[in-house]
C-alpha cells in the first residue's frame, strides 16, 4: 500500500464545511488502499489573529511565546480534521508536533528540523489508523516549542515524507498546480504539469507563492515527489520531481515577477579588498539577506556598488550601509523602492543560446529599461522599475510562448 | 522567598486588558518578593468555542481529539500571560501541561493527575524566572493530551502547590471569596475569611461554584493553604485551611442551593439483599453519579426508593431504572425534575443539638415541603421544590444569623 504525505493549507481548513471536505477527501484516498499521513496548518486568518493578540499585549513579543502561542493554531486543525475523520469512520489520530517527534533548532519563529522520530507515526498506521499532523511546529532539544516560520507546515510535510520514505507528498492547496506566470498578471498563463525540484526553487523563491522554498529544499535532498494540487478540484496539479527529461527542450518554463524589492546604490567606494565585506558585513550581521549585487568597475580607483534586498528590509539596510560608507569614505548612498524583479525561469538555460538574448530584446521591444541583471543555471532575473513588472511579465510570457503545452 | 501558585480563571484572563492588568497583579507581587508559579484558565469563551466546533465537526467528537483542541485554550493564556510580564521586564516561561510534567491517568475530558515532574518548573524558578503554567492538561503515560475537565485549572494550580511545597496558593477569581450564600439571592450574604476544607468541600459540591471541588480534595489530603480572591479588588478573600479552631462555635457557616436536580423514585421494590444493587449499578454503569437515597422501610415485603441525580442526568437514569424496575417486578418509576437541593454546611454540625430541627422548623414556618433529607458529620441538605429554593434559601440565612461575623 502507498504511503502518501497530504498537506493541508490554511484555506483548504478554513471552516467547518472545509473541514469535512477535507475529511472526505482523506476518505476516499483512504478507501483506495493508501496509508496517509495528514499535515494541516491552521484554520485561515488564525495565525493572524494569534499574532494579533501577541502584539496587543506587547510590542515586541518574546519569541518563545509567540512560538507556543502560534503552534496552537494547528493544534485545533489537527484536531477537528481528526475528529471529522472519526465521524466518517475512518479511525485518525492527531499529533502535535512535539508528539511526532519533530526536534528542531531553538531558533524560535524560524526553526530548523534537526531530526524526525517516527515510530508515534508509524505505530499509528501500523494500527490502521490515519496519521493528522499539526504543522509548522517541532521542539527543541529543551523541549520548547517552536515554529518554521511562514508556510512552515509545507516543510512539516516534506521532512516527515522524508523520513517516513513515503512514496509521494501531495500538497493542496487552492490553486490547481504551479503556472507559467501569475494568472492574474498573464491570462494565457498555463499550468504546468512537471517541473524540476531546480526550477520549483527558483519559482518559488521569486515569488510564486505556491510553495515555501525550504520545503523544496529539502524535497529536492530526499528526492521527495511533490505533487502541487487543488483541494476543491479534482485532477489537474504539478508534479515536482527530480529529473523532468521532456523539460531539455522547453528551456523556459516559467515568468515571475516580485515587487518586494529594494535597490540600494553606493557611489565612489574605494575600490581596495574587504571594502565590500565590510559593507555587506554589516547588513548580514542584521540577518537581511542581499539578494543580486552589481559592481562597476569605475575610475581612479572608485566604483559604484549596487544592491537588492527585500523591500521590508530597505530602510534598515540603508541606514547601515549609510553608517558604514561613511566609515570607509565612500560617496553617496541611494535607495530606490520602486523596483521589481523579473525573471524567467528554466532548466538547462545557459546551455541555450539566445535566451538572455531574447529576454532583453522583448523588454528593449516595449521600451523597458533593465537596471540590472542576474543570471543563474536556470533563471535570468532582471530589475526593472515597479511600474512595468506586469507588463514585463506578460510580453516575456508571450514572447517564450509559455501559453502552448510543451512538445514530449 | 514565599513560594506562591497563583491561579486565574478565564475572565481574569479574558481580553488583552485583564490580561496586562493580571501581569502587573504578578509583577507587583514578584516586587515584594514572591516566587511564582502562574496557572491560567482559557480566555472567557475560548473553551466554549472551541467545543463548538469539535461539535460542529460531529455530534460525537472522539474524546481524544476533543481534549487536545481543548488544550489549545489554555496554551494561547498562558503565553500571552508571558508575553504581558516579559513586556513589564518580568522575565518570565510558559508551559504546557506536558512541560510541566503532569501526568494523568487516560480518562480523556476528566482525566486525574497522577504525579507531577517539578525539574523543569523549579529550574525556572531557580533562574528568577516566573513560570506561567497552562492550566486544565496534562499528558498520559503515552503522552497524549488530557484534559482534567470543567473548572481543572483550579486542580492543576493546587496539585502544583501540593508538588512544589508552595506556601500557598492563591485561586483569582471574579468573586472576592467564598460567601455564606448566595449573594444574588440573600443580599444579607457575607462573605466568609476562614473556612475547613471539609466546609469547603461541601460549599463547592453543593453549589457555590468558586472553586472545582476536585481541587479542594486535593488541597485538603496535602494540606495547602488555599485563597480564594478577586483579581479586580485588593484585599478580602477566603482563606481555605486545614484547621478553623472558631467556627467550633460557629456551627452553620453557610447555606447553599442546587437546582441542579433531579428524583427518581421506584414503588413496590421487592424487599430482598441484593435489589438496590441491581438498580443503582445500572445507573453507575453509565457513570452517573447518584446523590441523596431514601428507602422506605413498606409493607407486604415491598418498599419504596428514591434517589437524585443531578438533572442532566435525570431522563438517562430514568431510562435505566425504568428498565431495571420491570426486571425484578418493582411497580412505578417515576421522575421528578422540579426539585431543588437546600443545604446547611457547618463545622462539627452533629455535635450541636438543634441545628436540625431549627433547619426544619425554619422551613416549616415558611409552609416549604421537605421532600428528602440527608446529612452528613458538616451538612443537612433538603430537597424541596424547586420554586422554594431561592426563599428557603433567604429564611435559612436569617434563622442561622449569617449576615453577622461570627465571634471569635
Amino acid at each position: 500500500m502507498p504511503l502518501v504525505v497530504k498537506k493541508f493549507g490554511g484555506t483548504s481548513v478554513g471552516n467547518i464545511e472545509r473541514i469535512r471536505e477535507v475529511a472526505r477527501l482523506i476518505a476516499r484516498a483512504r478507501d483506495k488502499g493508501e496509508r496517509i499521513v495528514v499535515v494541516v496548518s491552521a484554520m485561515a486568518g488564525e495565525t493572524d489573529r494569534l499574532l494579533k493578540l501577541a502584539y496587543q499585549v506587547s510590542p515586541s513579543p518574546v519569541e518563545r511565546e509567540v512560538d507556543l502561542l502560534l503552534s496552537s493554531g494547528e493544534i485545533v486543525s489537527s484536531a477537528l480534521v481528526a475528529i471529522a475523520l472519526n465521524d466518517l469512520g475512518y479511525p485518525a489520530e492527531s499529533f502535535t508536533g512535539r508528539q511526532v517527534g519533530i526536534v528542531t533548532d531553538s531558533a524560535y519563529t524560524r526553526a530548523r528540523i534537526r531530526r524526525i522520530n517516527t515510530t508515534r507515526i508509524l505505530q499509528a498506521l501500523d494500527e490502521g489508523k490515519i496519521a493528522v499532523v499539526a504543522g509548522f511546529q517541532g521542539i527543541d532539544e529543551q523541549e520548547n516549542v517552536t515554529t518554521l516560520g511562514r508556510g512552515g507546515s509545507d516543510t512539516t510535510a516534506v521532512a516527515l515524507a522524508a523520513a517516513l520514505e513515503a512514496d509521494i507528498c501531495e500538497i493542496y492547496t487552492d490553486v490547481d498546480g504551479v503556472y507559467t506566470s501569475d494568472p492574474n498578471v498573464v491570462s494565457q498563463a498555463r499550468r504546468i504539469s512537471k517541473i524540476s525540484y531546480d526550477e520549483m526553487l527558483e519559482m518559488a523563491s521569486l515569488g510564486a507563492k505556491v510553495l515555501q522554498t525550504r520545503s523544496v529544499e529539502v524535497a529536492k535532498i530526499y528526492e521527495v515527489p511533490l505533487l502541487v494540487k487543488s483541494t476543491f478540484k479534482e485532477g489537474g496539479g504539478t508534479l515536482v520531481v527530480k529529473e523532468v527529461p521532456e523539460l531539455e527542450k522547453v528551456v523556459v518554463s516559467g515568468v515571475t515577477y516580485d515587487k518586494n524589492q529594494a535597490r540600494i546604490t553606493v557611489t565612489q567606494v574605494p575600490d581596495r579588498p574587504g571594502i565590500a565585506a565590510h559593507l555587506f558585513g554589516k547588513v548580514s550581521d542584521a540577518n537581511i539577506v542581499v539578494d543580486m549585487i552589481v559592481q562597476n568597475v569605475g575610475e581612479h580607483g572608485l566604483t559604484d556598488i549596487s544592491f537588492t534586498v527585500s523591500r521590508t528590509d530597505g530602510k534598515k539596510a540603508f541606514s547601515l550601509v549609510k553608517a558604514a560608507a561613511e566609515s570607509i569614505g565612500a560617496g553617496e548612498v541611494k535607495l530606490d523602492e520602486n523596483i521589481a524583479k523579473v525573471s524567467i525561469v528554466g532548466a538547462a538555460m545557459q546551455s541555450h543560446a539566445g535566451v538572455a538574448t531574447k529576454m532583453f530584446a522583448t523588454l528593449a521591444r516595449e521600451n523597458i529599461n533593465i537596471i540590472m541583471i542576474s543570471t543563474s543555471e536556470i533563471k535570468i532575473s532582471c530589475v526593472v522599475e515597479e511600474k512595468y513588472a506586469e507588463l514585463a511579465t506578460r510580453v516575456l510570457h508571450e514572447a517564450f510562448e509559455l501559453d502552448r503545452e510543451p512538445e514530449v
